[in-house]
C-alpha cells in the first residue's frame, strides 16, 4: 500500500469519527431532538452518511454529513484545479451547518476535507460563524479558540486562515461579509513553497509535508466544538421577541445567497453528482426575503450590519481592554 | 443615426411602456396594493426603474423591473456569447415575477430583452408558469395563449420556444422541471441560418432580420397578461389550509434554487454590476427548506410533483377530449 492509498484511508477514518463526536456532543447541547441518519450511495463512486436534527430546543436545523467519493471530475472543472493532474478524484470529509431557532445564538459552518486528484493530494477546510446580533465576546471567544489551535503548528496560520476565511465568505454582491468569519484554507498540501512559514523558520517547505497538515487539520476540527458550543450555552437562554426572529430570518437569506451563489463545496457536490439533499441541508429551514430592506438608523439591526465587516477581532480585544 | 441606435431606442422604449402597461394590470388584478417605485443608475452606465408591489390582496410579493444598462463585460463572460464581438454592451429589458399568497394561484415569471455586443444585436426572454398544485385547465390556458401568438409569426416558433423553455427552466440537482413552462428564447438575431422556419417556407432567414423578430417579441410580451391574468383571477379565491401553505413555502425553495444557482439573467445582472435589490426581487418573501421532503404517497402533492414534468400540455387537451 502506497502513502497516498494509507493517508486517504486514514483522512476517512478521523472524519468519520470526527462525525460521530460532534453528533454526539451536539445531541447533549440540544438536550431535545436526536439526529436522524441517511446512509447514500452515490452512483459515480462512493457515498455518505447525512446526519440531520431538526426542531430541536436549541437548533432548529442542524446538518452533519460525512462522505466518500471517487470518480471522474468534469474536464473543464479539473482544469481549475492547482494540484493534482487528470481528472480522477477521491474526495472524503464532514460538512457542518447549525441553525439554532434563538437570533441570539450564531449560525455556524464547519467543513474539513482530504482530495486527491491523480497523484496530488490536499487538504481544505475551516469554519466561520455568523451571528445575527453583535456579540464582541462571541467573536473574540471563536477567534481566539480558533488561533491557539492554530498557533500550535504554525503562529503564521492563524493570520492568514482568518483573512482568507474574510475574503472566500464575503457576498460580493451584497458587500457584506457573512458573519464574524474564522479560519478558511485550500489545496494545502504540505508541499508547496508558498506555504506559510514563521518568520525566521528554517524547516523547508518540503519537510513539512502533507503529515504534518493532517496533524494541523485535525487540530482545528477538534477545536470546532470548543469554539462554538460555549458560545450557543450563553446565548440559548436569552429571550427575543418576534421583531428579532425577523431579522433573523432576513439574515438567512444572506446565507442562501452565499452557498447557492459562491460556495465551493455546494458547487462541489452538486457538480460531482453528490446528493442534493445531503448538500443543502446547509440551507436554512425558513428564510424571509424582503424588497431592499434597511434597518430604521440606530437600531440594534443597524449596529448588527455594521457590526459584520473583516475585522481583527483579537485586536479589538485589547482596544476594549485598554 | 444607424439602425442600431433606432432599434436600441425603439427597443428601450417598447420595454419601458410595456412595464407601465402590466404594472397598472397587475396593481387593478390585485385590487390593494400599489408598486412602489425605485429609480437606480448603474455605475458603469444606465440605470433602472424596479417597481416591487408587497403584501397585496393577490400578490405577496410582485416585482417587475425595467432596465437599460451599457458599458462593458468581463472578458471571460462576453467570449461565451454566440453574436456580436468584444466587450462593449448594451442591454435593455423587462423582467417580472410575481408571487401570489394563494398556493392556488401560481407564480409566473417573465421577462423580454434586447442586448447589443459590437455590432451583433439580439432579442431573448419568455415566459414560465410555476403552480404549487396542478390544474391541467391553467397549463392549458397559458400555453395556448403564447402558441397563438408565437404562430402568428411561424408556427415553428411555438413547438421550438416551449421546448428551449423546458430545457431551460430544469432543475438538474433535483430532476425537476421548474412548474409546467412556457416559452424561452435567447440570441435571437433574424439573421442566422438556423432559426427556425416554417417547412416550405421560402423566405430566406436573412429576410426575417431583427425587425421580424423585435415584432414577434412584441407580440409575446403583449400574451403575457392574458396568459396569467385569468389563471390568477380563477384560483385567488380557492380557500387553503395551513398544510398547502407549508407546501407552497417548500416549492418556493426550488424557486430560489434555480435563480441563484442557474438563472442567466440573475448571474448577468449580478455579475455586470446590476443593482441587486432589483435582481433578487425574483426570490420569494417567503421560503421553507425542509431535509429530505417526500410528501406522502398519494397525496395531492406528491400528484403535484408528478404532474411538473415536461410535457406536451397541448396534446393532453386532445387526450382529454376524446
Amino acid at each position: 500500500m502506497n502513502a497516498q492509498k494509507r493517508l486517504k484511508g486514514r483522512a476517512r477514518d478521523f472524519f468519520a469519527k470526527l462525525q460521530d463526536e460532534i453528533c454526539a456532543a451536539l445531541e447533549s447541547l440540544d438536550g431535545a431532538a436526536r439526529f436522524r441518519e441517511d446512509l447514500w450511495v452515490r452512483d459515480g463512486g462512493g457515498g455518505g452518511r447525512t446526519r440531520v436534527m431538526e426542531d430541536g430546543a436549541l437548533f432548529e436545523k442542524a446538518g452533519v454529513n460525512f462522505s466518500e467519493v471517487d470518480g471522474r471530475f468534469d474536464e473543464a472543472f479539473a482544469e481549475k484545479m492547482p494540484v493534482g493532474e487528470g481528472s480522477k478524484f477521491f474526495a472524503t470529509g464532514i460538512s457542518l451547518v447549525l441553525h439554532p431557532s434563538n437570533p441570539f445564538v450564531p449560525t455556524v459552518h464547519a467543513n474539513f476535507r482530504y482530495l486527491e486528484r491523480g497523484s496530488g493530494s490536499w487538504f481544505g477546510g475551516g469554519t466561520d460563524l455568523t451571528p445575527y446580533y453583535p456579540n464582541l465576546d462571541d467573536a473574540i471567544h471563536f477567534h481566539r479558540t480558533l488561533k491557539t489551535a492554530c498557533d500550535e503548528f504554525d503562529p503564521a496560520f492563524y493570520p492568514r486562515f482568518k483573512q482568507w476565511c474574510d475574503e472566500y465568505f464575503f457576498i460580493k454582491h451584497r458587500n457584506e461579509a457573512r458573519g464574524v468569519g474564522g479560519v478558511f484554507f485550500d489545496y494545502l498540501t504540505g508541499e508547496h513553497a508558498d506555504e506559510p512559514l514563521e518568520a525566521g523558520d528554517n524547516r523547508t517547505s518540503v519537510d513539512r509535508g502533507i503529515e504534518f497538515i493532517f496533524e494541523f487539520v485535525q487540530g482545528v476540527a477538534r477545536a470546532f466544538l470548543p469554539a462554538y458550543a460555549p458560545i450557543a450555552e450563553r446565548r440559548r437562554g436569552e429571550p427575543f421577541t418576534e421583531r428579532e426572529r425577523a431579522f433573523q430570518l432576513i439574515r438567512r437569506g444572506r446565507y442562501v445567497e452565499f452557498n447557492l451563489v459562491y460556495d465551493r463545496g455546494t458547487h462541489f457536490g452538486l457538480q460531482t453528482g453528490g446528493r442534493t439533499e445531503s448538500i443543502l441541508m446547509s440551507l436554512p429551514p425558513l428564510v424571509r426575503w424582503v424588497y431592499d430592506y434597511h434597518p430604521e438608523a440606530g437600531s440594534r439591526e443597524a449596529d448588527a450590519l455594521e457590526f459584520f465587516r473583516p475585522r481583527d477581532w483579537l485586536n479589538e480585544e485589547l482596544n476594549e481592554d485598554e
